[in-house]
C-alpha cells in the first residue's frame, strides 16, 4: 500500500509554522508497512487542495490530510474535497450530531460559524474528535482511501492513532510472506558521520539489499537499514545488519529506533539502581530537562542546578571564589568543582557538569564561543572533558547536552560491567 | 515571484527525520517577498525528481530544492536534475577545483566517490560550499531558476543565506509601487482561539484584505495578518491591523514575528533592571532552559533549581518536611514555598516555582494529570495558580513552561506600570 500525506495551512507554506504532523504521519504509517511515496503542503486554497487530492488518488492507495477543518473561513479543506470528489457540501447528521455533544459538554451554544464544521462532501463519513470541536473526515477519492483531520496537534494526535491507524489495519496485509518494505535504526554518538561511513562502507554500497545509509543530526549518527520482502524475511535481513553494524560501532551505539539518548541513560540508571545528579551553566537546564522527558525518572534523578552566574555556582554547588577569579568560569578546575558540589550536596551517585560559552557573544581567542568544558563525577573520583563546537547558540547548548549525557551513558556501562 | 520548495530524501519521506528546511526556506524567501505556493517532500529516485522539477518549473519561478547532492550512491538530486533538463551529467570545471579545494584543505584525496560530486547537467553552474564538499547547483528549467543545496542543516543554512538569497535579491522588485505579499503575526498566549476569533471576528471575515487568520500551537494563539499590494500600501494596512488588534487583545500580546515568550520576559527584565530564580518539578529545567535561549540573559537570570525529588525539595529550597507530608509534592503550599525558598536563597527581586503531575502515570482521582501548580513570588509576596493542561507529558511540560514564563512577564509588566 502507498500513501500521499498532504498537509494543509497557509501558516505551514509560509514558514510560519514548522510541520511535524507529516512526519509524524510517515513513521506511524511506515510502522504499519504502508509506504509513503509523496509529502506536500498547500495553501488553504480551496482549488490548489482539490487538484493535489486529485494527484495523490493516481498515485497512492491511502491519502492523509492534516488542516483546514476548523469553523473559520480560511478552512477550505472540506471545500477542497467536495470539489474532488465533484459533489456538494451537506450537513451530515452524525457531525452534527458529534457537535451538539461537544457544545452540550462546554455548556456553550453552536453558532452558524460552529456549523460550518458539520458540512461533508456527499458520501462521507465523519470521524469523532476526542479533543476538539471539528470531526475528521473519511471519504473515498477514486480507488483512494482519504482521512481528513485537524491540524491542532493534540487533535492530531489523538485522531490519527484512535480512528485512522486501526481502520488502515484492517487493510494491511498480514500474511507473513506478503511483500512490505521496512526500516530499522542503528543510533550513535561520538563518532563522525564519515568515521561511521568508513566503518560500514561495504554494507552502504550502491543496490546492495538491505540498503544501508546514514543521517546525522546535531552529533548523532543515525544509520538506517532499509529492506524489502516478504515479512519474516526482511525482518531477519534487517536483524542480521543491525547485529553486524552494532559489532563494528561498538560503545557508540546507544540504542535503536526510538530511543533517545536520555532513554538509554534512564534505563542504565534503572539497572544500576543509581541516582545522578546535574550542574548546568550554559546548557541552563537542557541536560536536567532531557532527563525528565522520560517518565519514571523520578527514581534516579534526585537534583539540578542551574548556576548560571558566578554567585549561584559559589552558593549553590560551593565552587570557591578564588577558582572563579582565577581560572574564569569556562575552566577544568570550575566544572571540576561543580560535579564535585553537586554531588557531595545532593548525595548522588553520579553527577554532571557543564560549563561554556554558547555564544554568540562571550567568546576569547583561548576559549572561542562554542568551547565547553564537562565533568562527570562519581565514588571513584572526577573525570573532565573539553570540546569546542561549531553552530549557533541553539546549537552548541543542544550538543552539549546530548555530549553530557553520553558521558553519563559510557560511565554507567563501565558500572555495569564491573558490577 | 512564485516559489516552490523541494525537500528531497528517503529519511524524511518515511519520517525518520523532520525536515525544517522547507520552514527556514520559505521563511527567508518571504521576507524578500517571494510568495511560496507549495512544499514537497520527495524520495531520493531520479525519476520522481525530475518529473516534480519539471511540475514545479510549469508553476513557480524560483524551485529551491535541499538534499541528495553528497556523494554516497543514494544522493540522486544531480541525475534527477539532468533528467528533467534533458541533458547528460559532465564534470563541471570549476565544481571540480571547488572539491580540490575542500580535500586540500583536509589532507585528503579525493575518491572517485567524491567526485561523483563535481557531476553537473549540461548548462549548470556550481554555488561554493564554504562548510562540506558538495557544491550546490544553479541552472535553468524552462523559465524557473533552480537552486539545489545540501541537506545537512549547517550547510544549507550558509549557502541560503550566503549564495541563493543574494541571487534572488537582484530579481526581486524594490521599487516601493511594485506588489508583493507580506505577513505580520501579532503573538498571544492567556486566553483560547475561540476566544482570540470572537474579538477579532470583523477582522477575520472571508474576502477582507489584509485577510486575518489565528494558529494555535502549545497554548500560543499566533495572529497572521496578510496583505498584497504596492510596499508602502501593504506595510501601512498591516500596520493598521496589527495596532486594533493589539488593542483588541492587550497584555495577552506578548510579542510580534519571531519573539518568543523568553525573548518578551527577558526585555521586561532587563527593563526593570531585575533579577530572577527559579524552580522547577515537572518541567524539570525547561523554565530555566527557555530563559538561557535568550543572549545575555547573565545579567538577570540568577540561578535554577530543578527540586525532582521531595528530598531536593527539602535540602535545596527548604520546603518544609511536613508541609510535603500533609499535602503532597503538587499543591499550593508547597509550590508557595518553592517560589519563596529559591528567592530567599538565591537573593532574586523575583522567583517563580512550577509542580505538577507531567503524565502518564501520577494521577489521581483529585489531581489527575496534566494538574500544574505554579507560585511567582516578588517583594510583595507570593501569588499562586492552578491550571489542568491536557495532551500528553511533552506537551503538558512544554505548555506549564510557557505559563510560568508568562507569569513572569505579566508580573513584570505591572512593575514597570508600577515603577
Amino acid at each position: 500500500m502507498r500513501a500521499v500525506v498532504l498537509s494543509i495551512g497557509s501558516e505551514l507554506i509560509s514558514g510560519l509554522r514548522l510541520d511535524t504532523h507529516a512526519t509524524e504521519i510517515a513513521r506511524a504509517l511506515g510502522a504499519q508497512g504502508i509506504e509513503v511515496v509523496r509529502h506536500e503542503t498547500l495553501d488553504d486554497d480551496a482549488q490548489a487542495i482539490a487538484e493535489s487530492l486529485r494527484a495523490a488518488a493516481e498515485e497512492a492507495d491511502v491519502i492523509v490530510a492534516t488542516g483546514g477543518l476548523g469553523p473559520t473561513p480560511d478552512d477550505r479543506t472540506r471545500d477542497g474535497l467536495a470539489e474532488a470528489m465533484d459533489t456538494p457540501l451537506e450537513p451530515h447528521p452524525e457531525a452534527v450530531a458529534m457537535l451538539e455533544t461537544w457544545a452540550a459538554s462546554r455548556h456553550r451554544a453552536l453558532s452558524e460559524t460552529d456549523m460550518r464544521q458539520a458540512l461533508f462532501p456527499h458520501g462521507a463519513e465523519p470521524l469523532q474528535n476526542p479533543l476538539g470541536s471539528a470531526p475528521g473526515i473519511r471519504a473515498r477519492l477514486n480507488t483512494a482511501e482519504v482521512f481528513c483531520l485537524p491540524g491542532v496537534p493534540t487533535e492530531m494526535h489523538a485522531m490519527l492513532t484512535e480512528q485512522v491507524l486501526p481502520r488502515l489495519r484492517a487493510r494491511t496485509p498480514t500474511r507473513p510472506d506478503e511483500c512490505r518494505g521496512r526500516v530499522r535504526t542503528v543510533r550513535t554518538f561520538g563518532l563522525p558521520e564519515s568515521v561511521v561511513g568508513e566503518r560500514l562502507a561495504d554494507l552502504m554500497v550502491l543496490g546492495r539489499h538491505p540498503r544501508v545509509a546514514t543521517a546525522a543530526h546535531m552529533g548523532t549518527i543515525d544509520v538506517h537499514i532499509h529492506a524489502t520482502g516478504p515479512g519474516e524475511e526482511v525482518d531477519r535481513l534487517l536483524a542480521t545488519d543491525a547485529a553486524e553494524i552494532k559489532r563494528r560501532l561498538g560503545q557508540v551505539v546507544f540504542g535503536e529506533g526510538e530511543t533517545r539518548m536520555e532513554d538509554a541513560v534512564a534505563a542504565l540508571l534503572a539497572k544500576c539502581g543509581a541516582t545522578v545528579a546535574v550542574a548546568e551553566s550554559c546548557t541552563g537546564g537542557l541536560v536536567t530537562a532531557r532527563l525528565v522527558n522520560v517518565p519514571g525518572i523520578s527514581d534516579h534523578l534526585l537534583e539540578g542546578v542551574v548556576a548560571y552566574s558566578n554567585a549561584s555556582k559559589v552558593r549553590a554547588l560551593g565552587v570557591d571564589k578564588d577558582l572563579l577569579a582565577e581560572h574564569g568560569a569556562v575552566s577544568e578546575p570550575v566544572v571540576r568543582a561543580m560535579a564535585e558540589g553537586i554531588r557531595d550536596r545532593a548525595g548522588a551517585d553520579f553527577a554532571v557538569a557543564v560549563t561554556g560559552i554558547a555564544g554568540p557573544g562571550g567568546g576569547t581567542p583561548d576559549k572561542p564561543a562554542g568551547t565547553v568544558w564537562f565533568a562527570l563525577a562519581d565514588a571513584g573520583g572526577v573525570r573532565t572533558f573539553c570540546e569546542v563546537f561549531s553552530g549557533d547558540r541553539a546549537h552548541v547548548r543542544e550538543r552539549s547536552a546530548t555530549y553530557a549525557l553520553n558521558l553519563l551513558r559510557l560511565c554507567l556501562l563501565e558500572e555495569g560491567e564491573a558490577g
